[in-house]
């Protein structure tokens, strides 16, 4: 990445409400705390690395409001609201700069089926293949190789980054971002047990992805056995989750990595799934709700609640339960010492 | 999904034992009981749900044979064996409008070595590519960006969905499906740590799957470090599964989304592994056996047990520790309140 | 996999330190001791197996050179320093039949952005997509459909199998070998939470993955939010593994399949991380530690030690409290004996 703001530029750009010492540094790269090295910026964004920042080699410094310590020579501070997203703006002009903007048309070596619908301003990549009755909305761009079925919709200013499957007749709203290896629409897994055999139900169902919703790379979503699998608007969900047949999730929510989520479930708006949590089927986690990584869900959980464990508890519960649970050793020695003020018969019942 | 049935073409589909009530909608739709509409048709898989079965809008419901409730106005019932089975044949016939048949023959963008035998039924579809020695049998389906390696073999009636890989020397029997993203073939994950590095052991066996199979998207099955890594007849896996080298899985088995088998195990004929389970090396699951989802198997299971847990115990013993494990606050009370009665100089010794 | 071994040639090969029995057959099949038969060769490389080698039906058999059995009619018996060792020398030769050198050159399909730089010796292969300045390293194979992004960097001698994707300014170094399906830099999974959405936070870093590194299939790897994400030299990944963004990985580690690591995590050199284990964010795990299947670690791991369970704790611990969980039981039965030496008025207060 080709870095290079002067510190009047960032000034520009992230809006100090107060600055300390300065820099005649260019700013040629960004790093951690730790990290970083005269010529680069940093930012304090997680309140843990606190004592780190007085510490810090970088020319820039993005600081919280709070913040009282005093600059070292040829070192500027930033004070903002937020230095996260202080950093992010900054970020956002060099992200244009890693992904510019791509000329819109067809490449002449996608397969694009002369009854799919392609807007003008789309960009459809190399190696790409549209099937007949698609569709692809204003500004969408489908960067390489990505395949896109029978009477599927992509809405406007979507970005499909390479290798992404979009079965038959799914459907993605507007700037919908989905990573590389991402599959929409592959069959739920559903079947009947009929004379010792496994009978595949069809999947005849869809799935619908709305507005600004991201979804991380060779995350998988299957179709509905029938209506739809949905994934409401806003939400992200980060790498190799599962979304089962039928499961509806909210506005707003967010899925870590590696979740899975059982068919016909709802996870509600706000939500939060930690990384590898099962969620089993036909169950709802309520609005705002938080549920631990590694926890099995496998009862409805409350909205606002947090729950955690395999199997999932209340939050509190279970960790008053794996404190006692650690002092096992102990209980059990108490038990034998106040057995041995009266001793019984009944030795021979003890494990 | 473009839906039309008339109530008499239904009757005619699902043969039902019994009718109750009739009305004059044509069908337009499929939804669960409390989302179906009217012209829409509904019914009772699950009998968890059967309160909600009276208060449906549906035009038609599919319903159990001792289902004893009263059809409302212009509302068809249908009472049949098995309501999934019956929704299923409904929805077999909507499978074939969603995935019409393709016509035969290859796409003039796929790469096909000379030297590869492809049967006059199959269909090769857009950006495949299939290398040398490798075989496709009659009306097999490489749907598109599919890539088949030297020397495969896929059989009869496959169907490869998008971005499938099946590598070299893999072999696939009759009508097996393999939904997006799959990977047959990877390498097997071994090394010999010689010399403070990990040097590879090459894999140089296969994968083979038989007739009936089907993988769920991004699901990986790697090659044998030597003979052959086995998926039996009829068995069906999920996605984001994890097959290691040398694995063998038996017939009919079901595998739910992200288990993970490790190398050198054997899960045996109809054996089920629930979502996110993980089986460790070189250990047997018996015939029928069940392993709860989230569990942690690191022994041999017997044939149609059932054990549950990280690490896996029996189910039965699993759920009798859970009750006690959430009694344990109760525990230390009566502890602290039995050693009361005998004062003694220990209390240092205590947690 | 045709092969074709005479004694002699095998002799040659494994380089035995003793040689007891013979046999006349040619080999023409690897296989477990219990599945050998006769014109196959065997070996014994896990102890727990001991017991069959005796009955083994194999012509040819690797064995340690403690191993004091007496071969059968017609057997080879081969005792050897390590006889996993020895095999993966055997299994190294029909390696190079299994995936044969491929001519260099650029296929005609592929899609090479002229400003690309390809050395003369590598091969790109069909239907591969190559952006505008990156480059790819002298005798390195892009097998079939890989994607390399804008000025990613491929170094000497890598392999990268069908259907990965090298996203935007990565860089491989020499001699990295990429599974089918694997994903370099799709974007790191970070959002500021602002006004009741979530606003993307740009990650405009990049992934380094040093030399002799091999990842599995359709495992993903993060981009950083700025500077790299990290996998050191040596260090082998097994399949569906997320490495979140700013991760750093270190020399000569292994991570098994389906583990999760968190944003800005550390695994050190030598590191091992059993399957399914998942690491939260932030925290750094030893020199040459453990981290058992399934484990959720959330603090940091001390060089060489060794954790367990969810939420880990020492293994050693882990193993004393699994024991006296189990032992719960009967904990309760003592405490109610106890009790009814002291019959109270509290009985109202148990569970």
């Amino acid at each position: 990445m080709q870095v290079s703001f002067t510190p009047d530029e960032i000034v520009l750009i992230v809006q100090p409400k107060e600055k300390r010492g300065s820099t005649a540094e260019t700013v040629r790269g960004i790093a951690s705390l730790g990290a970083a090295e005269a010529g680069e910026l940093t930012f304090l964004g997680n309140p843990k690395y606190r004592a780190e920042a007085a510490g810090t080699r970088a020319s820039v410094v993005l600081l919280p409001l709070d913040y009282d310590g005093v600059p070292q020579p040829n070192q500027l501070h930033l004070l903002v609201d937020n230095p996260s997203v202080a950093l992010a703006k900054l970020c956002s002009r060099l992200e244009q700069l890693l992904w510019p903007k791509p000329a819109p048309g067809i490449h002449p070596t996608a397969c694009v089926d002369r009854r799919a619908k392609i807007a003008i301003s789309a960009t459809i990549g190399p190696l790409c293949v549209i099937e007949a009755d698609a569709v692809v909305g204003e500004r969408s761009h489908l960067q390489a190789q990505v395949f896109v079925g029978r009477a599927a919709k992509i809405g406007q200013d979507c970005w499909l980054m390479p290798g992404v499957t979009v079965a038959a007749e799914c459907e993605l709203r507007n700037r919908v971002r989905l990573q590389p290896g991402v599959i929409v629409g592959s069959d739920g897994f559903g079947y009947d047990f009929v004379g010792g055999r496994h009978e595949k139900i069809p999947q005849v169902g869809n799935v619908v992805i709305e507005d600004d919703v991201e979804i991380g790379s060779n995350t998988t979503l299957d179709r509905a056995r029938f209506s739809r699998t949905v994934v409401g608007e806003g939400t992200k969900i980060d790498n190799l989750v599962q979304i089962a047949h039928n499961v509806t999730i909210g506005r707003h929510a967010i899925l870590c990595a590696q979740v899975g989520v059982s068919g016909s479930s709802t996870i509600s708006d706000y939500a939060v799934l930690g990384g590898q949590a099962g969620i089993g089927g036909h169950i709802t986690i309520g609005r705002g709700a938080k549920v631990g990584g590694q926890s099995a869900v496998t009862f409805n959980v409350d909205p606002g609640a947090y729950v955690n464990g395999s199997p999932a508890i209340s939050y509190m519960l279970g960790q008053r339960l794996e404190v006692l649970h650690r002092r096992l050793p102990e209980l059990f020695k108490r038990m034998d010492k106040l057995e041995k003020l009266f001793p019984a018969d009944d030795a021979g019942e003890r494990g």
